[in-house]
């Protein structure tokens, strides 16, 4: 099913959307320079600039683009790029912050903001770039329904970060964030903002909820697996982070509930420990294959992307805009993305 | 000359502008409850709201609503206090940031978020409602002339909080300071937003930045005199986090310069000392009025409140509105506020 997914023409319109956003969001930093001129002030917005320009595979914007041309919009897409460039830059804000939350050394394999500038410069530079989100936002549209949106979207995923932090175990709890963190802000939301920029109907944004989500979700497994069993030089951050943070995620909730009493106590020991080492982290992995935990997260993501594909089947959308999507599905979802 | 500003008339619109803020600003927080309902959501929930509502002399709202006023906007300003109300919910969720960066630990006089709900759940409620600030602000206008006011409000006290933490010594440092985190942020862009919002012509935005800079950089000097010889009872936190925190003011810049070499010294080993206690505080407070700094900085308090108020003369606005405004800068800059 993969291959034929996998459409040429709907590669050529990422890349082209990717370098669209690059530009747009340089242009944009570049005239937003700050109104003080002073080394240290100049160096944290360099590396900022960089953070934002120059990374992030812009899975929202693409979103929000073929939200945009699934609706009925033009293939330019001005508003729609220029909307997932807002979200996009959104998104930059909270990974600064986040990091810092998680004391992260590496994000996108290069050292993050925080461990250069320190936490206050971070959490100041992680607000500054979520007010630019608002005002490019404004640029993409003054549309009431759209903004609606995109507030939602801000509410959503605080509130998926809020219930991370409280740190609550168990599968009910991780797929609630996963829904908040992940399928509505990641998927759902930017796919309905390109959609209503387009004008598109309720029944259509009804439609895209039913794909959007379960991808999502999908999409969060996909990557809680990366998180425990990926390689650094793909995901750009070290492979031991999620273990070593001890991250709730359904793939651990999985293990900790099939575990036997003396894997589940190795577990409790070692998860969340911050000075983990590379074999108690094979240790870990073992515990997680052994319980058939992997494989469990493995048929959750083959199913979820099964219910998004069908949700797609059933979107009122053009044809290129479906098979671009699906496209989109499946290398959000696959092994090696 | 302070009794004669001292009018009712203003202090009555003072009062009533600020129980509609809080108003406001409780209903706006009861309707954006977030979309998880779970008691540790909850709990951070109420303390954001209460440290929302109930807190802060609104000093923002009440210069866009004069601001609104001298431009001949009506007496109910209701786009002037939902502004001044969006203003207000930024600077709470900068203010969160503050104390975080500050490692404060009362604000108001209550225990900070960060004290009570962790770091990272008030970086994200910080972030919640600077989000929010800005849909307020969509609510109030959408002027594009008012949100670039706006947007440049936001990049200019970030500015002023970055050059903060990168904490050079020295008078023109602290100055520059000073210009960006208090004189812009607090008085200028606030009045000019509500001066905008009432379709001021640019020379009036132009008079209220003349009255606005000079009576914000007093504002700021008086706030450093507190900070150092306040009763925390009036200003909800205590008197030794200044000294502690080592903040480089121009009253402290005053005082190193004109110190002796032992009282510079004894300066140099305690400013910035976590562990300050009240009796080493005393000490450095008797360097900082024997060098005369505080002398020098109370004549700069009123040179400034004087070119303001020469400033506020000659802006071309309404009887009441001047008149209030002038009991305000005296009120920004006495002794007591």
């Amino acid at each position: 099913m993969t291959a034929e997914l996998v459409g040429p023409l709907s590669a050529t319109v990422a890349e082209g959307v990717r370098r669209r956003i690059d530009r747009l969001l340089a242009d944009f930093i570049d005239d937003h320079r700050l109104p003080v001129t002073e080394p240290g002030v100049e160096e944290g917005f360099g590396l900022l600039r960089e953070f934002v320009v120059d990374g992030g595979k812009r899975i929202r914007p693409l979103l929000c683009y073929w939200g945009w041309r699934g609706a009925g919009g033009d293939a330019e897409g001005l508003p729609a790029v220029t909307a997932g460039a807002a979200v996009e830059l959104y998104h930059a804000g909270l990974l600064i912050h986040d990091d810092i939350m998680d004391a992260s050394d590496l994000r996108r394999g290069r050292p993050t903001l925080h461990r250069r500038l320190g936490a206050s410069t971070a959490i100041l530079l992680g607000v500054l770039v979520q007010a630019w989100a608002d005002e490019l936002m404004a640029q993409a549209t003054g549309d009431p329904h759209v903004r609606a949106l995109f507030n939602r979207l801000r509410a959503e995923v605080i509130s998926g970060q809020y219930l991370d932090i409280l740190a609550e175990p168990g599968e009910e709890r991780a797929r609630l964030i996963v829904r908040y963190k992940t399928a509505k802000y990641t998927v759902e939301r930017p796919l309905q903002i390109g959609g209503a920029l387009a004008g598109a109907a309720p029944d259509l944004l009804a439609a895209y909820s039913r794909f959007g989500l379960p991808l999502g979700e999908a999409f969060q497994l996909r990557d809680d697996v990366l998180g425990v069993f990926g390689d650094t030089a793909v995901t750009g951050k070290p492979v031991l982070d999620d273990l070593r943070e001890g991250k709730q995620t359904v793939l651990i909730a999985h293990t900790l509930e099939a575990a036997t009493p003396p894997q589940r106590a190795h577990l409790r020991r070692w998860l969340g420990d911050q000075d983990l080492t590379e074999e108690r982290a094979a240790e870990l992995r073992q515990i997680i294959v052994d319980t058939g935990a992997l494989t469990r997260v493995e048929a959750a993501i083959a199913a979820l992307l099964e219910q998004s594909l069908a949700g797609l089947a059933a979107c009122p959308i053009a044809p290129d805009a479906r098979e671009a999507l699906a496209h989109f599905a499946d290398r959000l979802t696959c092994r090696a993305s």
